[in-house]
């Protein structure tokens, strides 16, 4: 199956000039979502995947299904405010300004295989901090795992010495 | 399994007097996540399920699985601005003030039967503006499947006449 074919661009957004792939077309339709689902499976089988985290909300829609047919958990991580219990957080730099990603202190146990997941690698901003998160509470991360990869924003530099699988590439 | 040992109940969240039922305790637990997941599985099929549509962000945790393990899609529903391309939307009441929620145009197709999932069914608010949506765009709503009910909360009320599945009732 050619993945690619199911990815939608939309021209213009979020802003003037940037052509957004839209990763819903994958995902609304079943054989597509399994697909990418699966070989997302096969990654974590070959990094020896104990948990799956994936930042809010894309890398749920991602993450979740790869959880399940692995059979192990799922830890969200999300901006502040979102998650009831303790929990950590890492700052990370934008284009213009900071934000901020959380994670529960309790959702990854120290030495625990962590493999990150989400939709798409741009500059690499979000999984970065995903990657300092899981680091904090002594996780080991197993790999990191995208539907698309913006190879021209570079985010791969900022993944060296991890594992890495992504399934299209731009 | 007695799922209901693995939700952890946070006291005054997200304010005081509120205690809050935290999934995440699931969600990060293999077994407990596929159990609840596989529990979900089964309503769906007794209903015929062609697709999955749950709102953000822990409508996703709860409802991609579901629909990785049925072979159907998954639509999200989310908050304005957040989907890229055109979508239609619902505003509904909040204890105060009033909320939006939207969907992609093309989520789902007429006569489509679709099951709505989401980690938590309180005063309905939410879930009612989802079937909302999904009628709007033709289809068909085959049942609403939760984790928890707060059955003191009346939110079934809101859903009679729909087919419905809660897994832990407080």
């Amino acid at each position: 199956m050619d993945l690619k074919e199911y990815v939608t661009i939309v021209p213009d957004y979020p802003k003037k000039g940037i052509s957004f792939k839209d990763i819903s077309t994958i995902m609304d339709n079943g054989q597509a979502y399994k697909f990418a689902t699966d070989e997302i499976v096969k990654f974590a089988k070959e990094v020896n995947t104990d948990i799956i985290v994936g930042p809010e909300a894309r890398g749920f829609i991602i993450g979740c299904p790869v959880a399940y047919a692995l059979e192990v958990g799922f830890a969200p991580v999300r901006k502040p405010g979102k998650l009831p219990r303790e929990t950590i957080e890492v700052e990370y730099d934008l284009e213009y300004g900071k934000d901020t990603l959380t994670i529960h202190k309790d959702a990854i146990k120290p030495g625990q295989r962590v493999l990150i997941v989400d939709d798409l690698l741009a500059t690499g901003g979000t999984v970065g901090a995903t990657v300092e998160l899981v680091e904090k509470l002594g996780g080991v991360v197993a790999g990191c795992a995208f539907i698309i990869e913006l190879s021209y924003l570079s985010g791969r530099e900022k993944l060296q010495g991890y594992d890495m699988r992504s399934l299209i590439t731009y």
